[in-house]
């Protein structure tokens, strides 16, 4: 990744060798959309970053510091992404975190185009990864550094007609994309895995829910299964960066963007969410 | 840890911020018992290492560097650790690997004191962690960077009275040791957990797999419930480092040293892993 970094809040390209979130992924990351030199709901990422802290029991860094850091960083930058990950910091070859850790911050700033509007108005192909996801109660929800199933899933096609690939855990339900979440419309109600097994709780993903339901939409958190997928009358994904892409195709089954999505893309669009514009 | 690294062949104490090891845990490891200046079972740990390299796709760096260079840490070093980790290299911010990844590789070696005899002769005692072990064959087997649930598990006990932790998957599975894999004996049977789902296939437990049944003892690698492990009549731990471990305690059940183990011990004992020597 090209761009600037801060590490502990100096610049610098490098980490130690004996940092945790090298050795064992002992940390937590956050992808922020950089646009008009403003980290966008910069709050609410760092709000689940000192989450995701607790949830480790990773003492979380100053909230006050990450977020002039982050506003330094984005401030001379028209439209990026902003990545912040904090570590349990370095350590000794043990699992056992050390008695009193000192987490390590790492924020990087990488300059990037607009995304591709045809995305956002005609909507993503999409299929289905063979690496399913694992799931684990103790990290579901969390955007963890361990990545490596997100890694091979999305190792698994190179076609550039492809724009996201849908995982899913043993029991065959669908959880997320290997970058975002997804949503489906299905009798009019907004649907999305929930996340108590396995998948990351996205920044967009809570905004998503939060408009929906501001809008009237009724919208649920349960499992979903390829048919009720393969069923539904509209789908979508969402990240932070993205904001909402239409689901165009999935393996051959075709969709709409539909009205419920429309109405979304609409309300994040008023809260912010310039991608979002159709 | 302290000591000495090795980062592309360099001596450096840094790797690059863009690293995927510390993005994703995009990676793999191995940690390498160091007697009297030399690499135990080095070759076995390296084919371990391109054959987790192949799964993963990842270019495999050259072994006889990767040889080279653990054999020039380890020549002055008479008790101690390497650590060897291979990552994906640098890549921009994406879980999809750049087309042509150039791999990192950090060799770092850490001098340590003998283990404590009393493990070894009287045996530990152990827990069962709550923190489940997720599952999923793409990643099982493999000694990957994505250890958090380890670093979890390991978190729950801080008494020292307690030397090591066993996970159960989602079935009630038991599946290893935070940093060891298991092994019982029922009916004269050595059985160790299969790894088709989870856990770490330990270059100890495959010594411990060949001398057993070398040794004519019947070794099975299957499904293990808590019931079986209250049930067997005899229960050991196996890493590189430790050798084995009986168990002698596993949250009230009391367990003898057996026949079984001291047998395999010894077997270890007469290939070089002198720990084993009772």
């Amino acid at each position: 990744m090209m761009g600037e970094w801060l590490v502990d809040g100096r610049e610098s390209r490098s980490i130690g060798v004996d940092d945790r979130g090298l050795a064992y992924g002992d940390g937590l990351f956050e992808t922020i959309a950089v646009r008009g030199g403003r980290c966008r709901f910069l709050p609410e990422h760092l709000q689940r970053l000192m989450d995701g802290c607790a949830r480790l029991r990773i003492p979380p860094p100053d909230q006050a510091v990450l977020a002039k850091e982050a506003a330094g960083l984005a401030a001379d930058c028209d439209h990026g992404a902003l990545k912040i990950i904090v570590t349990r910091g370095a350590g000794p070859r043990a699992y056992a975190p050390p008695t009193k850790p000192r987490p390590l911050r790492v924020l990087g700033l990488e300059h990037t185009a607009p995304g591709r509007a045809e995305y956002v108005q005609l909507g993503v192909r999409v299929r289905y990864c063979e690496v399913p996801i694992g799931r684990n109660p103790a990290l579901a929800g969390l955007k963890t550094l361990n990545r490596l199933e997100q890694v091979l899933a999305r190792s698994e096609w190179t076609n550039s007609d492809i724009q996201e690939g849908l995982m899913l855990d043993d029991r065959r339900c669908v959880t997320c994309g290997t970058m975002t979440n997804l949503f489906m419309v299905a009798d009019n109600v907004l649907q999305t895995p929930v996340l108590t097994e396995a998948g990351v709780a996205g920044i967009m993903r809570g905004k998503i829910i939060e408009q929906a339901r501001a809008a009237g939409i009724e919208t649920r958190e349960l499992m979903i299964s390829t048919d009720d997928v393969a069923n539904a009358s509209e789908v979508f994904l969402s990240n932070a960066l993205i904001g909402i892409w239409p689901i165009r195709e999935i393996e051959g089954r075709d969709y709409a963007r539909g009205l419920v999505t429309l109405k979304i893309m609409r309300a994040l669009c008023a809260i912010g969410v310039n991608e979002c514009d159709v």
